[in-house]
């Protein structure tokens, strides 16, 4: 078997077998095959597509390239979430107390935020005090004692998908449904989750730019989770704006304390997306069918339990569980309307960017954050303003804003036309 | 303009840029564009294509990364050939004294023969002081005077090609129809021809399998030709045996004087491609209609001249004219027939196999050949041989012949059923 032979069979559109992958995946990670014969397969992939067993047995040897987590000292069914990436999206830090007050355990490791795109991890670090390293054995302690625990990133964990993924982004071959699945895939099951909820966002800014690609996503890699036996549901949400008011570290805590603490007040897509995927996770965990799930997490949500929890888990982990309010910032701005009329769309990557700019988000690795800064949304889509009305508040250390306040006005779509009420859930599969 | 840019465009199949395409080739000789870019492209290339537009454009872009050779000195229609790669194809030995003879100026460079594949200057090396090194104006005042001189590529010829070729070669992406014909057309055009005839051979052994790719090779061909302002036309040969009876250096000479100086005497597929390929070169360079040319390609065979000029233009290249037989080799083995039957096929590649193994051909650059060593072929395609007839010859200096002898063996095809006779002139285009 050599890899010249494997680019010539996916070259004419035939299938790979599962040994195949294996030898193309474990030579690539052992840099046994340069990156120039891997991107000339991963372009006849992304050309010619995979089936569905070719995709699961790439997620497999991805899986198998590093270390797998072993979550089996912890009792019961072990459900994990994923996002493709939202701006303003905390939807994390609801979904896992409220799993954990419903006696779910969730063991999840997240990651550090890059670019525009923030980190579940970088978000708690805002809270004074709390520790994002645990070791293994406190970890599976904490959750079989809590219910819940969020960890960085430890260990191997799938080195063939982050080598590809440096790949691919350097060879135009990202956009690949059966390579994003994979990718996505893999490091879930890596993770050591039974089961796995998904959040896939479809839209302006999204990945998936409509929903026929959304849903074939979604399907790639609910088979994959049928192949590999992992229970996998997907909610395809939309991103017609920022998920929520606040976009930025210790902004998202407090919204997300908020959100506990009185969901009903809440933005309503923020809302409806956290009861979609808490619910789904609960019926992956449990079994229940869905009107039993979502009566489980309002319940929860009512009854204060799911907040308990937050506090709980932030105590937990060393953290000061009344430091959930982000310090003012030297500088906050008001950025108005340059016109009168109806907010079609608030274009969350240039919310990102602005936010990114005052420091709220890493350009590179070795970047600082600064925890307080971001962005709060204060008028949403749908909302009729006029010419001088706040749209959002700029919280900035930084005094140069000008980029940042502009990225704010051009986010904002602002017409005279009734904009059509969309529904943040567009598709249960 | 970015690579990245121009890989997406191709990976949706949308057309390149005359701009784009130069800006590729130029950044990619000058190493600013990584292979892994340039390998993910060539696969979008092999998958979707590329237009005849794209394709001329991909030539010139070549042409223009390196030296071009000035012939405008030289008075007259510069026509050259080429072939796509054959086993004993000495064609360049014979057509160039025969349009020398009809005073059709033929300043050819050739290249140096590696693996299987024989080169013309190697050939003509083994003439006893034969020199293939000439200034760029010796070889123009020779061409004037004699009105024909070969020598090797000097200069620095479309080194995007060299570039390019080298990637193709180890990521799966040789067998792009514009691929292939961008990179035999730009060598020709920057050595300088005015117009162009090409011998694409096709059948088991040869790159085009069956007619119908053979024949789209030549339309993308001559449809860069009109592009580009090169007369071009293709002639289409069959491969199911080598080209005439001798493979090896020396052996290759002493065929071709014993063609000129008696072709009527000659193996009829050897006979049959250089007349079409001869008549072909003098239509380009005079205009006349197909049967002028042949009846005065036929003449210059039948009256001497071409044998005259063969030795003129051996002479003049510091050659002699006497030395154009194989020195006896320590070994001559006789390889015979294994079965009664008809000969169906003798595999050329298996042939070119045997004698690189005895030192006719170079296995790396650095191997020295063996000017004497070669095969005869005896028994050609459609004869009928008893089990112990001598099938071919194996002059060998080396003693170890076991492989090279089971090689010719394996390459006959001995069957029972009476073969079809096929013409070696599969289309003339």
């Amino acid at each position: 078997m050599n890899m010249l032979e494997l680019i010539d069979k996916k070259k004419r559109n035939n299938s790979l077998t599962e040994e195949e992958i294996q030898y193309m995946i474990t030579n690539y990670t052992n840099d046994d095959i340069p990156d120039y014969q891997m991107s000339s397969m991963l372009m006849a992939i992304l050309i010619n597509g995979m089936n569905d067993n070719e995709t699961a047995w790439l997620t497999k040897a991805m899986v198998d390239s590093g270390d797998v987590i072993d979550l089996s000292s912890i009792e019961g069914f072990k459900v994990d979430k994923h996002s493709t990436g939202g701006i303003g999206d905390k939807i994390s830090l609801l979904v896992a107390p409220i799993l954990a007050s419903l006696n779910i355990p969730v063991a999840k490791m997240s990651g550090r935020g890059l670019g525009i795109t923030g980190g579940t991890v970088d978000k708690l670090e805002s809270i004074n005090g709390f520790h994002v390293e645990l070791e293994s054995e406190e970890f599976i302690k904490q959750v079989n004692e809590h219910k819940i625990a969020i960890v960085g990133q430890s260990g191997n964990l799938t080195p063939a998908d982050k080598k590809l993924y440096a790949l691919r982004d350097v060879t135009g071959t990202v956009d690949s449904i059966p390579l994003i699945a994979s990718s996505i895939m893999s490091k879930k099951i890596a993770s050591g989750a039974d089961g796995i909820v998904l959040d896939v966002k479809c839209g302006k800014g999204a990945f998936m730019k409509d929903l026929e690609h959304a849903t074939e996503l979604a399907s790639t890699m609910i088979s994959i989770g049928e192949n590999l036996g992992r229970k996998v549901a997907v909610v395809i949400t939309d991103m017609n704006q920022p998920l929520g008011h606040n976009i930025g570290n210790k902004l998202e805590v407090a919204e997300a304390h908020d959100f506990l603490s009185n969901y009903k007040e809440s933005e309503q897509g923020l809302l409806d997306v956290t009861i979609a995927i808490s619910s789904k996770m609960y019926q992956l965990a449990t079994g229940v069918n869905e009107e039993e799930a979502e009566r489980k997490v309002v319940e929860t949500l009512s009854n204060g339990a799911a907040l308990d929890k937050f506090k709980e888990f932030i105590t937990a982990q060393g953290g000061d569980s009344t430091d959930i309010i982000a310090k003012n910032t030297k500088h906050q701005i008001e950025v108005k309307a340059l016109n009168d009329g109806y907010i079609q769309l608030i274009d969350a990557e240039m919310i990102g960017k602005s936010s990114l700019l005052i420091g709220a988000g890493r350009l590179t690795k070795a970047d600082i954050l600064d925890f307080d800064a971001g962005v709060k949304i204060v008028a949403l889509t749908g909302q009729q303003v006029k010419k001088g009305d706040t749209l959002a508040i700029l919280y900035s250390n930084k005094d140069e804003v000008t980029e940042s306040v502009k990225l704010i006005e051009d986010a904002y779509t602002i017409t005279n036309a009734e904009p059509v009420k969309k529904n943040s859930i567009l598709k249960i599969m």
